[in-house]
C-alpha cells in the first residue's frame, strides 16, 4: 500500500483534527493544505497576512469557505498566535508557512506560552522505498545535529510514539552507524552498544533496541545473514536511529532523490506534532507529512483521553 | 546504460589487466573473479591456499586453466605476496579475499614493500540509481572516518582521478552536508566553504567544487531551483564529497538497499586500485567493483605511459 493511502486509512476513523498554519501566505504550503483539507485529513486555521492568503487561495482555487483565517501580518506574532491555538487545544497540529524555522521554533519553545514538554524536540521521518516491502522511520534527519547519548535516548523515545501512532506497537529500533561492530574510534558504535544495553535493562518500554548496525544489516535480513550477524532483530528495523544530522539527512533525502520513494517528516516532542516542510520538499512530501501529523495528533489525543 | 555495460565499454579497448587476489579461497570472491575473467575484464593471479582455491573453483565451475595460482596458506604472507605482484607491475589491481581488511591494508601501507603514494587512501564508490539519469561518485563511504579539511582535500583529489578514469574530464564536485547554508555549528559546512574557496583559488585542477549542499540540491537541479540556490553547479554534482563515514556509508548503501540501484566501490590513492568488497555486497556489487577497478587501472597505466 502507498504511504498516503496507509495514512488516510489510519485517520479516517476520526473526525479530522485542526491544523494551525503559521504565516500561511505561501503558495506551496497552501496547495498542500488545500489537498489535505479536501482529503479530510485536517481542518485548517490559517494565521497570517489575510490579504495575501486570499490572493494565493484564489490563484490555486482553494475554497476558503470552511477555513478560518486569523489576520496577522507580523510573522513572529503569527507564529505565537498559531502556537497559542495549539496550546489552548483549538488546534492539534502546527504547520510552518513562510517563516524561518528559527522564528517558529522560538514560539514553540517559549517557556510560558509555548508547547514544550519534558521531551527533547526531534525530527522523525516516515519512509517508503521501492526496494523494501515495509514502511520505516528515520530519526533524526533534521533537528538534532550531533546528539550525545542522553539526547539519543530522547530521540529514540520520541520515535517510539510515532511508531505506535502508525500501528507498530513493539517497534524494532536499529541503531545505525557505518559498521556493525563496536569500534571505539567511531563513537556512535559505543552509543549504539549503550542504547542496546539500556534497552535490555528495561529503560525503554515496548520496543527492541539493537545495534550498532550498518544500514544494510539494519534493513535487510539477507544482508545480515551474509554478514553472519546473529542479533535476533538484524535486518528487521522499524526505526533507524542515525548518529548525526548529515547521515540522517542524506538517508532521508536518498529516499526521494535516489530511490524515488516517499518520505514524510515531522517534528515531535512538543505538545503537538509540527509540520516543518521545506521549499525543496515535493507536493507529495508535504501532503504525506500533513497526513503523518494527523495520525500522530490523533494518537496523542487518544493517549490523553 | 547499465553500469556494468558502461564499464565494459571502457575496458574493451585495452587488453585485460591483471588482478592479484589476496587470500583468494572464498566462494563469493572466486565467483566474482570467475565472472570478471569470463567477461574479459581482468586476468587473475590467485594468491592463497591452492588446495582450497582448487576445491572451491571446482564447485563453482571456475576453469583455472588460464589462471595463475600462487600457493600461500598464511594470510598475511599471501597479502604481502599479492601486494608485491602489484609493486612489481606483474599485477595492476589488488583484490581482498578471505582476510581482514586491516591485514591487507598493513601490506598495502608497508613502507618499503607496500603500495603507498603521496596520496591519502580513500574509498570512492560509483553509483547508479533509478531516480537519476547519470552515474555519480560518492566519497568517502568506507575508509576515512571523520576527515579534517586537509584529508578532505586528499579525498577530493583521489575522486577526481576516478572521475577522469570513467570519462568525466571536468567533474563537478558537490560538498554535501545536511544543509546548503554555512552554519558554524555544523563544521562540515565550514569545510565545504573552504573547499569551494580553495578550488576557486586554483588548488584543484580541471574541476568545479561547490558547497555546502544538502543532498537534494547537490543532485537535483529542480530541487536546487526550488530552494532558490544560485550556485551554477547546484543539482549537477558528479562527485558527492560527504563529511563523515556514517553519512557516506548510509548514502552508499541506500543506493542498493533503498533504491535498488547499482554501486561499485574501490580504494584509491595507492599505486593501484584496491577492490575491498565485503560479504554483504551482492555478486553484482562485486562484479561492478572489479570492473571499475579495471577502468581505473587502465587509466593509471595510461597516465604513466
Amino acid at each position: 500500500m502507498k504511504m498516503l493511502e496507509f495514512l488516510l486509512e489510519k485517520v479516517k476513523v476520526h473526525d479530522p483534527l485542526t491544523m494551525a498554519v503559521a504565516v500561511a501566505q505561501d503558495e506551496d504550503v497552501l496547495s498542500a493544505v488545500k489537498q489535505a483539507v479536501s482529503l479530510n485529513l485536517v481542518r485548517a486555521i490559517l494565521v497570517g497576512d489575510e490579504l495575501k492568503i486570499r490572493e494565493i487561495a484564489k490563484e490555486i482555487h482553494f475554497d476558503l469557505n470552511h477555513v478560518v483565517i486569523l489576520d496577522e501580518t507580523d510573522p513572529a506574532v503569527a507564529c505565537a498566535k498559531a502556537v497559542k491555538l495549539v496550546a489552548l487545544k483549538e488546534a492539534h497540529i502546527l504547520m510552518k508557512g513562510l517563516v524561518d524555522t528559527a522564528i517558529i521554533l522560538r514560539a514553540v519553545l517559549h517557556k510560558e506560552d509555548g508547547l514544550r514538554t519534558e521531551s527533547i524536540l526531534s525530527h522523525v521521518s516516515l519512509a517508503q522505498v521501492p526496494a523494501m516491502d515495509r514502511l520505516f522511520l528515520i530519526t533524526d534527519a533534521a533537528m538534532n545535529m550531533y546528539p550525545e547519548l542522553e539526547a539519543k535516548k530522547g530521540i529514540l523515545r520520541n520515535s517510539l510514539v510515532v511508531a505506535n501512532a502508525i500501528g507498530i506497537n513493539h517497534p524494532k529500533v536499529g541503531v545505525v552507524c557505518a559498521v556493525e561492530k563496536v569500534n571505539p574510534k567511531m563513537p556512535c558504535t559505543l552509543d549504539a552498544q549503550a542504547l542496546s544495553e539500556t534497552a535490555k535493562a528495561g529503560e525503554f518500554e515496548n520496543c527492541d533496541v539493537d545495534g550498532p548496525f550498518a544500514l544494510d544489516n539494519a534493513v535487510s535480513v539477507l544482508a545480515a545473514k551474509h554478514k553472519g550477524i546473529k542479533t535476533p532483530n538484524a535486518g528487521m528495523s522499524d526505526i533507524l536511529l542515525v548518529p548525526n544530522i548529515e547521515a540522517g539527512n542524506m538517508l532521508y533525502k536518498s529516499v526521494t532523490f535516489f530511490a524515488g520513494g516517499n518520505a514524510a517528516g515531522l517534528i515531535v516532542g512538543a505538545k503537538a506534532p509540527i509540520v516543518l516542510t521545506s521549499r525543496a520538499d515535493s507536493d507529495q512530501n508535504k501532503l504525506v507529512s500533513i497526513a503523518l501529523s494527523a495520525v500522530m495528533a490523533a494518537h496523542l489525543k487518544n493517549l490523553e483521553e
